[in-house]
């Protein structure tokens, strides 16, 4: 009989065009539909939680699938390795009753960005931070940050090329913190626009390194207009950390 | 005027066939002889102080290099950013006097290796770490670990294939810690056989499995027969941290 399956993977991102299948670029949907389709002994089709971009991190991404197959549950991510690649890695294998969709079932997830700051880039992290030569500061950006905690219309932050919808979303919480060279932004929110954690990133360093105010960076959220924020923050620093159901 | 200059270099070894220049594969000091040529503007030999293995990391790898540039040499490392790759990175440059040669004039050398344990491997981590599905005892290998503390003959612990010399090297300090899901060797000698790290590494995890006695140990060690030893450890969870002048 067949049964639903919900995933928590994690993958390292470096290697794939994002998560979503594409015609002509290996993606980490159709690296999981045709490796775990030989586990399973069945073609199948996988759905993600969120979209990450190419270069973008999942410590818990979910998906579900349905399979005929009798492997046990709880087996499964241990199975698992023998057929994925290293850099795509199943944590937790969890029945789920067959109305569940990893996407369309997501109350929320949480994003985080890390940030290396130091003159000389540490060559063991090109693919996980983004690296600046200068330190932003702390301080105004946890402050610029407290700007979009809540229910927003996030226009500013929404890139160019994503798919259509309303562009309201709610920040349950997001901050920021230092420790050592690092600086990992945190934002927790019922939803995300098309690049809107690296876009959330990208201004918070104009306030971090003193080149737009708090009263600007507010005046940027309300004016809705992409052109008033700042740049997208690449995408190796942006990692998907979580979605909660 | 010809000075020379000694450059304290970090490498993500993952991509590359070692340290040393080889027909037909990638090594990192190629890379770092051609494209510091062109920083120099003129072509340029460097002697490194270690022969890393295909795969093994460094964080201090030291090389020393004879240039006529102009460029002043706390400037190296920013410049050097511009040229090399980014898994290679010149940390510090210093000028040294003309008969200064990195490997020659080395005094000790210390080496880390990093073990992660866990049912489920971290995708950020399978070119930085060994995995192990079980955890080995710390206690154990840290006994055993005590026993290559000193000046030995470690035939046991030579790979084939190395240059030839004289086995004896003196172990000035080695120690085994855990850390969360992780395990941390380090080993401060004043030189070491061909795969002596990883050949101590995959003889200490026999002890900390249990499949070797703290007296088998010492027979290993005392045997001076590679065969007694246990397996090689693999290459990515080597890392050069220091080199002691």
């Amino acid at each position: 009989m067949e049964h639903n399956i919900k995933l928590t993977v994690a993958y390292d991102g470096a290697a794939y065009h994002g998560f979503q299948r594409q015609q002509n670029a290996m993606t980490v949907q159709q690296v999981l539909e045709e490796k775990l389709a030989k586990l399973f002994g069945h073609p199948l089709k996988v759905s993600g939680a969120a979209r990450t971009d190419a270069g973008v991190h999942a410590y818990g991404q979910v998906i579900n699938l349905y399979t005929s197959s009798a492997i046990p549950t709880e087996n499964i991510p241990m199975a698992a390795r023998g057929y994925l690649p290293d850099d795509i890695v199943v944590k937790v294998a969890e029945d789920v009753p067959s109305g569940f969709h990893a996407r369309f079932a997501a109350k929320s997830k949480i994003y985080i960005y890390r940030i290396y700051c130091g003159k000389i880039p540490d060559p063991f992290l090109r693919h996980y931070v983004w690296h600046h030569n200068n330190s932003p500061s702390i301080p105004d950006m946890a402050a610029a940050i407290g700007i979009i905690i809540g229910e927003h219309d996030f226009s500013a932050f929404r890139g160019a090329g994503g798919p259509p919808g309303i562009p309201i979303r709610t920040i349950y919480n997001a901050d920021c913190r230092q420790s050592g060279r690092f600086i990992e932004f945190e934002f927790w929110g019922s939803g995300f626009l098309y690049h809107m954690v690296r876009n959330f990133v990208g201004t918070l360093l104009e306030v971090g390194y003193g080149r737009l105010t708090l009263e600007e960076f507010n005046t940027v959220l309300a004016g809705r207009d992409r052109k008033l924020a700042g740049r997208t923050a690449p995408p190796q620093g942006l990692y998907l950390k979580e979605v909660i159901y």
